[in-house]
């Protein structure tokens, strides 16, 4: 069988201001080649998430054959972005990216990565975890100027819920797949962000950087002169 | 054992600008009385979550002898809200509760009430679940002068994501423990939400329009300018 | 251990209307030839599910030394055919086989695949995923002319709930395993499609495209005239 | 709050050709009420499902105070009809409903019932259960006349499997939530039903008596010629 | 049948130093007064969990006829005590017993009393959850004097996670069936507190204050001179 | 580390009348070799279940240098006998074990071997899985003569419950862990056996053949004189 | 709707040599008093397990309008038992059923009562839960004289794991749905009594005490010369 | 993008008199690296737990060139320590860890070297799993001299409860990830410590020996006299 060519929703853009990003885990090489071609055709960049290593080789192989300055791949994100970088909008506003240690970097990054991807202004504060809860109590007054916080944690994910009671911004909690046990998977820290005690705290899938940037970026853009009008 | 005082966390208007929301569902009617009491006397307004109609008479005897203009209860919501409503903000714009069927109504309102409470204009367009999807459809266009979605839908919860792919505003599923089988308790619900393949769909627990509401606040209030600066 | 001679039902023909496929994950190559052996030895066709790359080298090897124009492999379904297809029985009517995007193609190919083994014409409509509804709403037309539809789809598992609020034929939901967090292994997807609020959807296992085209087959056989009388 | 109309997908049966079915189990005698009392105004028959014997009363004294005999009311089934029964259209064939044991009576008659209401032919076949297999065996004869068989079983559920296993028709598989220790709630019969070894059984949600029998319908119309074409 | 009589544990205080519990959930009122009227013979206190009001006034009716100052039971706790209280041992140190609302009062409270009736001194901490940090923060210098602190959270439970971060004493977090949604039941609670990132929290099962003050108890009897003889 | 010796439960034969297995899965080659050495030092055999052919290779290098007609491994089963097999002893009659189709063969085999090891008589009756029942029906007359009946099945596990409707004998069903989707891992046939509605079937966890045999051979050892007496 | 004749397997004595239970639970008062009819008419006695008290009374007033010595029912076990016990059969052996606590007596007393329906002599042994080990130890020699010992447990189901490593006999684990937070509904002492490390423990499912029942007397009657044989 | 610097919480030793252990199993070995590199230029010791062997040859490459004698890792432990062994504190008094089989030798290990790590005696129990009793009846005398016991159990998981019934220190169970079918993973003997039926028993997540450890410490330093003050 020859890899088809796919329909992509090239109208997304248009529809809700974003970018259709690829998600490579369950896709062949093959496919991927087929799906970055149609977008390069279209004049799209290319933002591809869950990208392992090896695939992205096997790739650029295909695609890219000398060094190609717009190729660029984070293997601790996962993340492939084929296309220029946009400059940052000043006018949106920052989205902040926190987590509580090392082991949740990758999803944090992800994060990062789809919200420069779209021109939004973003750092990383990393290590904030609440058993040490003077480093979170630290960066209080520096987490005041972003108008949305993406905070990623795994085993019991309590980080989102403590921010959540000491600022006002919107708070998206990103459970992450670390831990063992009970924790195994991210399901207990996904959960309790759900459970959270903490007034208006948010919550997407387990590992879904992407998706808290994406809902960063429509909150961003929702300003009381725009509602429904996309960038 | 006589009923003790509570310690109230009053400090949370000027830290978060929200109301401490009460949620009755757990507490008895006298641990209730004593918690209106402390917040009447602080000049609060009271705002109680999950409260069943009996526990909402007897508190009404114990604390509004006479027709109080500012006791108002929802018994399809199970809201009870003691002080008067303040206008509502017109520079904060507007938040949509949709919900996909009459058995939604509860918590949609829970939503509609919590935002209210807290000077939001809201509407509410119901019975626009995806069996029928030409009853969304009629609502696109309407949709359009919302800053915030919040998206209510029981049994497999499809609604918030056929939006989130139509619309480019902040849209926030929740998920209603209405079903059977399967889709009892509203988990289904749920997990199709997280699991969504429209970008940036957020979600809160089960029933939880309360949360939603107060997420949605959050959003409204993080403009540019004013990120960090509770109203 | 010697690789004993297995029982097969190819009773099953008679009083099924259906060949007996080989499930091939969990049996070993030394078990499959076996198999293989007795059905060719039966003059019957040999339809294998479920057959990694690897193992259908190596049954090729021990079963099929030249080139057999009856022995085709398809591994994006990981299905193997010994034994010739049958011409489409005309008078059938025929079946759809959707499917939300690029990663389901395996358990769709497998529905088709195993549909055309028993004589029934078919159709792939790819990338018609909710999150760009569009591309769902331009195939409502042709969607007409087809009998029954099988649907496959992860993540939320959406696709078949919106279908089947559009059109009067049969809808068969197949849940694919194709997902992470919450979506991971297909569960989310299965038990949206059993909780959907469309009237009259109808679910097999998770990955099961093999199921879906049985149970399609059924039905295309149960004309009023003909209920009872396999094919 | 005053209960405010509802909007009615009263398009379903020109799309769908299935009437709007009214679920009864979270809906309250008031929202109940303004739904009927739209049904009628608009010409329809109502047919609702999982309503409780006393919130059938209510509603009677509500809507028919005097003996209507167009209202009918089966206890068992939990389900109300307002409105004619058509006659059946013998030109569609026949279901049958199968049932384990005394205890899936109610899931049972809610398939037939809403095949009647459609003007199918049905008849129920009791107490075939796979722990005395001789029942079953005795019926296969008299299943040949049927065109699509639904089967109720609870605990195990193996009754759907064992069944198709032996004859050529739609099989459509109905758990019921009956049982206790692992089997309470229907699970264990519903993943016992996926999970079958017999090819293309079908299934729908714990209790979904209504999803069957509408399942069975569109099965029953798309006969080769009509196919697309809603009654 | 007559209610037998029962095998008491009499033996569990000169083996662990613990009075044998009586478990009053799945009992009968008969079973219990056979339980009662054997205690009472042997010269034990019973102290009785888990026991509904209406039970306990039948109990006492049976067994207690006038005003029995030995007599008490609290309602909030659901626990009975037959037989005085022992002064508190000075010299084992004290158990503070925390809770994060209102709503965890009543496994709070068995666990204070369940401390009572083995002589420990304990006081009570409540409301002090992590949505308003400042009111934990407030209390650690008066928890310093404490030699084992208990810690009842429900909802996503991250308080005895935050505190075992602040303090080292040895913490047991006693997850309570407190919350809806995913947090239904405690189960959320309960594994939040397994997965948390703070290092040495113990756990008991969800409600179990007891569990929580037997545990106290044991490490209270623990000093260095005295480990392997029971009080 | 060096290995350390192991304390083995060289009395289980005196008062069970079994032989301690070893399980192999979780043990290195090094505790293996250590448990090996301290059984032959003992006089005893050595039965080991679950050890893959990579860690069996391994062993025999270590303990068994040239051919040891007293080593004998299953790859199919997994199990390792070092000793020799003793004669069935005719008077306890035989054991039949059945399985649904190859895939649980490995399963059925380590069951019929830790029989064998134990001295009882046993047939293998393989392939009459319930989708094709009549090969089930085929065998009744010879299933007349066991005493016991072990029968494996996975995907939704059916059989044992038809078997223990057809005969009067002890029916032990043993789980596979064979299927996909819903029946991965077992859990369905697991929970579809303890479901049954076959009065007094018999159950043993996922995968557990060794378990089923130990099991039956305690029912051959149980016979009116010799109760409690182990052989 | 009149309640229609119920389809006994009246059968099952000559094929298994056990009378049919009715299962009371989900059936109501007018389908009982037809099956009991039935049974009557038939010659045979009815068995009938989890009945409520309420029931039945109502099953008396419609039944057996005077004494009838024939008619008696156990509220502990809840089971009716309508017709003459038969005498034991001494040379079947003996049954021993265990509990490990007064909450578990009403699952005992079912097993006891179905035994005992069968022509079984059985021995209750009540309180011998592991945490007073001592209790079973003492009973050991007692135990020697059973030839199967059924074993009720909730909370974490240690008993019939200890047990099993203590005696030779069959050993039949009944999990009991005893306990609160993770053993609330009896899953835990399900689970504990599938995963036990002792050989050879055969399980049922949750609260089945008629099933553990059943399988003890198909063993007893499974002696070596009458194998397959029903009495 | 290179290894940024990590925020360790280097004051944890001095809040809660415990070492900042380094969680190796979701880090890469650059991670791991710059954390090890920290905490040498700040003097700590290092505790790395779930090192796999393979990662620890290449840390020791990049970190150790030479045999450095404060550089130990223990295989089965999967534990690194790097920096000198403190001497044990006698005063402190001592700990022991139990575990029923050798598959829990490597958890029951991580225990004894964090206990090690942080200058407490400790003793190894092995093998005295419940199925052969009197292994561990026998060294009931021998554990009356430790202040602390540490359990390790996987499987059922049914030694924790057995032996909190029989002595009267705190008694922490470990559930370990040992077992297959329902066992796998370990959460069978987790619940089964949850809901123990002994007084007391403390239970932490699946496989955490070193939270176990870090318990048993904080137990360790609380004496009557030490509450609150970190050694």
């Amino acid at each position: 069988m020859n890899t088809p060519p796919v329909r992509l929703d090239l109208d997304r853009r248009r529809r809700l201001g974003l970018v259709e990003a690829v998600w490579g885990e369950h896709k062949s090489v093959d496919q991927l080649t087929v799906v970055l071609r149609q977008l390069r055709a279209a004049g799209e960049i290319a933002f591809v998430t869950r990208l392992e290593a090896g695939k992205e080789a096997a790739l650029r192989r295909a695609l890219a054959p000398g060094a190609d300055p717009c190729w660029q791949y984070d293997p601790v994100a996962r993340c492939l972005q084929v296309g220029p970088w946009p400059d940052p909008e000043a006018s949106l506003g920052a989205v902040a990216v926190l987590c509580a240690g090392t082991s949740d970097l990758g999803v944090a990054r992800e994060a990062l990565l789809a919200l420069r991807a779209h021109g939004v202004a973003t750092e990383l504060i990393a290590d904030v975890g609440v058993a040490g809860l003077h480093r979170l109590l630290g960066e209080l007054e520096r987490l005041r100027r972003f108008r949305v916080l993406v905070v990623c944690a795994g085993m019991e994910g309590a980080l989102p819920t403590v921010l959540a009671g000491l600022v006002p911004q919107p708070v998206i909690g990103v459970p992450v797949a670390v831990g063992y046990g009970v924790s195994a998977g991210g399901r207990t820290a996904l959960e309790g962000m759900l459970a959270s005690c903490a007034p208006g705290l948010l919550v997407v899938n387990i590992d879904n950087g992407y998706g808290a940037a994406m809902a960063s970026l429509r909150m961003l853009r929702s300003v009381p002169a725009a509602a429904g009008a996309p960038a």
